[in-house]
C-alpha cells in the first residue's frame, strides 16, 4: 500500500490509482455494476465509526474503509446519514474527521463508480459527492480535518470542506485536487471551496496542473493550516477544537453561513445541471477509454 | 488602563471590555440611555482634532476621545462631519487617522450603544456606523491610517477602511474583528472590507474566531502594511503619504473607484435591511444577556 | 536603451518613457498621425517571428519590434493573426512567448496611438488591445511568459494574459500596471486579471500606486512565478512547458475556461462601452495635455 502511494504519487494521481491499485489485487479485475452492488450490501456500517463525548460535545468521525477510505456511493451514503445524525444532535458542536488507516486520509472519489455504470447510477453517484460537500461545508458545527495521511482528489474536497485542517508533517503525504492528471475535470463547487481557501492564483494553477502539493508544500499555499506530528495530529485536533468551541455557537455560526452562504446557493441552484453535466462527461466513449487506460496501466505495473 | 487592554487581550475581546472599563472605573455602573445622552451634550467638538496643512494639502485628523476612542453615536457623528468637511475642501488631498492616546488607535463600536437602548437608537447608532464606512472607504482622498495603538473591532474596520495601515511594531498592541468573542456578528460589510483586505480564507478564520492579531500577525496576514517604531508611526505616514500624493489624483482615484465601488454599492442597496438586521439582532434578549454578561464579569474583575 | 530603461523606471513610467525615449531619439519629435502611418506601411510582419517545433507541438512567439516592443496598432494586429493561427492549428497545443530584444519583454501600450490621434482611431486601438487580451486569456493553448525584460503596463498585461510566469531573476527589471503614475487608468479587465493573479489587495495598492515591481518583488507577490538567471528563461520556459503538456488537454483547457470565462464574459458584454469610455478618457485635454507633458519632460531629459 505504502509503495503504491509512493509510486503513484510521482505520477501526479496517486488518488485514483491508489483506488485502482486496491481492486486490482483483490483480483476485481471485472468492473461491473455487480461488483459494486456486492460491496454495497455487505459493508454496511463498517466503514465510518463515530464516537460522541457529550462532555465536551466533540465527536470523532473515523474513516475505516481499507484500503484507501475511497469515496464510494456506500460511504458517501454512510458519511452523509452520520453528518445528519450529529447535526441534528444538540449535544454536539464540534466534528472532528480522521482516518483509522495508515497513510491515507482518503483518496478521493471511488473510480468504480465512474466506470462502465450507467448514466442512472453515476447519477446517483455524483448527487452523494454533492450531498457530502454540501453537508460539510454548510455544517453548524466547528469542522476540523485530522489529516492523518495522503488526501487527494475528493479527499482534499473534504478536507476544505472542513473549518481547519491540520495535517502530519509527513512529506511523504500529499494534499489537492489532482482530477486533470486523469483527465477529468474538478467542477465548478470543486473550483469554489479551492479558491475560497488558497485563493484564485494557487487554485488556478493548482488545477490546470492537477497538482498534489505534500505536507510541507500545501502548509505553504494554505491548503492546509497546521502541521504537526504524525501522532499528534489527533490531540491537536481536539486541543484546536476547544478554542473553536470557546466562541459563541451562534457567532460562529452566522459568520460561517455569511462566508459560505454564495457558494454553496451556487451549487443549489444549479444541482440538476451539475449532475447532467457530470453524468454527460463521464459517460463519454473518450473518458471512458482514458479511465480504462489507468486501470490497464495499473495492472500492467502490478504485475 | 494599559493593564486592561492587557488582560482583555488575553480574552480577545479587549476592544469591547477595554470600553466597558472605562464606564465602570469612573463608577458608571447604570447602564442607562441617559448616560449617554449625559455624556452626549457635553462632549462636542473635542472628540476629533483636525489639522489640515495646506502646503502639502493632507490633513491628521487625531481621535482623542478617552480613554478608549470608543465608537459612540457622538464620535461617529462629529466623525462624519469632519470626513465631509475636508472631502469638500479641494486643498486637502490626503488624510492620516491616528489617536493622541497612549496604546489605543480605536477599541471599536460603544457597546454602551448597543446595551438597553431603544431599536430607534440602536438604528441611529448602525446608520452612523455605516456613513463612517461609507466616507472612509469611498473617499476621493489617499488615506493612511496610522496606528499607534491596539484597534479591536470598529477600530480594525476604520484602519482598513483607509488606503493603507502603518502600525506601532510593539506586540502588545491588537488589531482585528474580534466580534464573534463577544457573541455578536460582523455585518456583511466588516466582511467583505476584510476579505478585500487580507482574502477569503484569512477573513473567514479571523471572523469565525474572533481573531485580534498582534502587529507582527498582522502584517503577516495582510492586515496592516508596514510596521515601524511607535514614535515613527506618524512621521512614516506623512513620508508614505507624498509617495501616494505624487501620483495624478483623478487617476488614483478612479482606480480606487474601480476597486472599491461594487463592495460600496453592496450596502448602499442594502442599507436599510442591514440596519433592521443589526437592529432586531442585537435587541434579541438573549445578545443583551450576554452583553450583560460581560459587563458583570467586567465589574467582577475590576472589584 | 538601458539608461533610459533605467532612469525611467526610478520615475515609475518606464514603459511609456521608453516608448517615448525611442521616438524622440530617432528625431521623430512630431507626433503626427501621419508618423504613425508611415510606421504602420514599412513593418508588416517584421515584429513578431513565431516558430513551432511540430515535434512538441510547441511554438515560441517571440517579439522583435526595437526598440522596446510597444504594443501599436500594427503589432496588436499582427500579434493576433498569429495567435489565431496558432490557436487553430491542432498541432500547436503550447505557446512561448518572449522577446528578441535587450532588456525589454515589452514596454507597453504605444503611447502615441494614444497622443494626438482621432477618435476613430483611439477605438480601433482599444479594440486590438481587448483583442489582445481575449485571445491570450482565453486560449486553449497553454501558454507561458518567458519574461526576459522589463515588462509595464501593457507587457504586464500580455505577462499576466498566459498561464504562467518566468522571468529574468534581474532586479533592474520591472513588471506592473503603472498607468495611474502617468495620469491614465488601467480599465477594468486588466484590473481583474491582475487580482486573479496576486489578489484584490495587492492589486489595489498596486493599481492605486501604478507600482512596478523589481523581479524579486514581483515574484514576492506572485506577480511572477519563477524567476531564473537570464540566459535560462527561454530554456526554462521549455521545460515547464512540457510539464504542462503532460496533463491532458481538454482537462486542463476546460478547467482553464471554468477558472477565466467569467473574467473574459464580463469584458465581451461590454465591450462597446469599454471603448468608447477609452476614447471619451483618453481624447480628453487634460489627458493629453498631461501625455504631453510627459513628452516634453523626456525631450528636455533627452537633450
Amino acid at each position: 500500500m505504502a509503495n503504491v502511494l509512493r509510486n503513484s504519487a510521482k505520477f501526479g494521481f496517486s488518488g485514483v490509482l491508489s483506488q485502482l491499485s486496491i481492486h486490482s489485487r483483490h483480483g476485481r479485475e471485472c468492473v461491473s455494476p455487480c461488483f459494486s452492488l456486492q460491496q454495497r450490501n455487505n459493508s454496511t456500517s463498517t466503514k465510518i465509526k463515530v464516537d460522541l463525548d457529550s462532555s465536551t460535545g466533540v465527536a470523532v468521525l473515523r474513516m475505516q474503509s481499507p484500503p484507501v477510505n475511497s469515496l464510494s456511493l456506500d460511504f458517501l451514503t454512510e458519511f452523509c446519514i452520520n453528518l445528519e445524525k450529529l447535526e441534528m444532535d444538540r449535544s454536539c458542536r464540534g466534528l472532528i474527521i480522521t482516518s483509522t488507516l495508515s497513510k491515507v486520509f482518503s483518496a478521493g472519489l471511488d473510480i468504480m463508480e465512474m466506470y462502465g455504470k450507467s448514466p442512472e447510477r453515476c447519477g446517483e453517484f455524483w448527487k452523494a459527492v454533492q450531498e457530502m460537500w454540501l453537508k460539510l461545508y454548510g455544517s453548524n458545527m466547528a469542522t476540523i480535518a485530522a489529516v492523518n495521511g495522503s488526501s487527494p482528489a475528493g479527499g482534499c474536497l473534504m478536507s476544505i470542506g472542513c473549518d481547519y485542517r491540520i495535517m502530519a508533517d509527513n512529506p511523504r503525504y500529499s494534499i489537492g485536487l489532482n482530477e486533470t492528471q486523469l483527465g477529468i475535470v474538478a467542477p465548478f463547487w470543486f473550483k469554489d471551496t479551492l479558491v475560497n481557501t488558497v485563493g484564485n492564483r494557487a487554485a488556478e494553477l493548482s488545477l490546470e496542473l492537477g497538482l498534489l502539493y505534500s505536507a510541507p508544500d500545501a502548509l505553504k499555499i494554505g491548503l492546509v493550516d497546521q502541521l504537526v506530528p504524525e501522532d499528534q495530529v489527533l490531540s491537536t485536533a481536539q486541543d484546536t477544537m476547544s478554542k473553536w468551541l470557546a466562541v459563541p455557537d451562534h457567532a460562529r455560526q452566522i459568520t460561517k453561513s455569511m462566508m459560505r452562504k454564495p457558494t454553496i446557493d451556487k451549487l443549489l441552484s444549479n444541482r440538476e445541471a451539475d449532475i447532467t453535466n457530470f453524468v454527460s462527461f463521464i459517460t463519454k466513449d473518450s473518458i471512458q477509454k482514458s479511465l480504462r487506460m489507468y486501470l490497464e496501466m495499473l495492472k500492467s505495473r502490478k504485475a
